[in-house]
């Protein structure tokens, strides 16, 4: 294996992130709608959650992740063949989602913030979210349920992200 | 009809809301699983979403709802018949949640803080949420379908909800 090449980390949008998954803002919403008698404005239809494949159902949960320090080595990638799966920031704290099209394709990296969210489509590889400067709490919607819903895959080339840079 | 009463607000826990619906926040997680080697704590099966009733499907949104001054009069009770519906605040503003045994029973009023979330069981009574302070951001998963999922009824009696006292 040759050295670890600096992956480029791109800003989020929802055209960017479109082949991998959706994006949970309200900026993201194609749809607005007025409730509970104009006292609220609902951002609708952000993300579809998929989790009933093979006897599966989605649940809520919340994952805290642990900071990483620069540079941050990437491990490996995985994915949820039978599910949707979602993290939304339960605070403002950035963090870095990094997806692929392939396992042996190179992967994107994509630096989000502000408060959004983002869900990965069934089957979307990815690597395990990867949380900056401090602990943070996520939602997380996912499926449970009969079957291997997690699969591995190794990294076919070292690769580095740092923010620093 | 005579004259409003006051509601008295309940601190929430987990188990007084049980009749209602669940708890979504790390401290009433049941199981607790190391994830991601070791990188993250999952808080797991805090809210199971039940969407699937009559074709439906479940669907993440935001929902930004405006503050309420007090005293807050209560307006109506809905329901959603075929699926769970869960709020999770997406800042730390604290919020009223009102639900009821039946359409005709006494309310009860719980407030919620410290980023809590809560899922309603599927059918039950609940006032529309009660924002406090100042506009604040939901994460709201319920359920897209055929058929009607929304009903109302009118309280029978006048509440009012006063956290100044």
């Amino acid at each position: 294996m040759s050295a670890a090449d600096l992956l480029p980390v791109e800003p989020l949008s929802k055209s960017a992130f479109a082949p991998f998954g959706e994006v949970i803002a309200a900026q993201s919403a194609a749809q607005t709608l007025a409730m509970n008698a104009g006292s609220a404005q609902r951002y609708a239809n952000l993300a579809q959650i998929d989790c009933a494949a093979g006897g599966g159902r989605a649940v809520i949960g919340i994952v805290r992740a642990q900071p990483n320090a620069m540079p941050i080595p990437l491990r490996l990638l995985e994915r949820h063949p039978l599910g949707t799966q979602a993290f939304v920031p339960l605070s403002d704290a950035p963090y870095v989602v990094v997806v692929a099209t392939a396992a042996t394709a190179t992967p994107r990296a994509f630096l989000v913030g502000d408060g959004q969210g983002i869900s990965f489509n069934r089957g979307t590889w990815h690597h395990p979210l990867l949380g900056l400067e401090r602990e943070a709490d996520f939602l997380v919607i996912d499926r449970v349920g009969p079957g291997n819903n997690c699969e591995e895959a190794a990294l076919t080339q070292r690769w580095l992200i740092d923010l620093r840079s």
